[in-house]
């Protein structure tokens, strides 16, 4: 089952104006930042209850980050759903007929399983399940 | 201060094909519907763990939510972030050169105060400050 809200994956031009923003205009701490070589982006994340506001800033042109920008320009990239159970996550999901990115789990940062669901069958929100491993 | 992510707004073209989307594929129940009349939309909520999703389908073409369809199809349209003072937070957001659709706090859905940030100056991304009562 979806248990909570893991974050929410914010796509920007810059890490460092982002962050800024964040820090000086809402107040929030960054907690951490860190390079996802597979993804070609860096993060920086921050807290906000149990949810983590997670700023993508893309590392190469070719990265999936830079065509989302390129595209829409800033703004809400993904929503990753924490789950108990991702498979059985997943085969619900396939099962309703969505169409899953990942047919099984792949590895994410922080020591997660994760998979994501296409936006053209959710109704439009690029959506991910994560479960800690 | 933020305490924590209070709701992320959804615009969808329909409640009911939508509603049928998460209860279905994702496992979430519905566990609320309302009309706002005052922004013409009628709004489905689901719970996960602290945060509510919110489903937003115009219930009139002049609707805010009508013209983001229009322009962006159906996705995330806001995050609400809770806050503990949201007239100083708004303030913050304002020292900071945050361009504020709402200078002052207004009658939100549950009893709420709610503002919200001009997408513009905020990274792409519409923001909402609320806090209970």
């Amino acid at each position: 089952m979806i248990t909570n809200i893991d974050h929410i994956g914010i796509a920007v031009k810059s890490l460092e104006e982002s962050i800024k923003y964040y820090e000086t205009a809402l107040g929030l701490h960054c907690h951490g930042q860190e390079t996802v070589e597979s993804q070609k982006v860096k993060t920086a994340f921050f807290a906000a209850g149990e949810v983590h506001i997670e700023l993508l800033e893309p590392t190469s042109p070719d990265s999936p980050i830079a065509k989302f920008l390129e595209k829409n320009g800033e703004g809400i990239h993904h929503i990753a759903l924490a789950t108990d159970g991702i498979e059985g996550q997943l085969k619900k999901a396939a099962d309703a007929g969505v169409r899953l990115i990942h047919e099984v789990p792949i590895d994410g940062a922080g020591d997660k399983l994760v998979a994501f669901l296409h936006p053209k069958s959710t109704h439009g929100v690029l959506t991910e399940f994560c479960q800690a491993r």
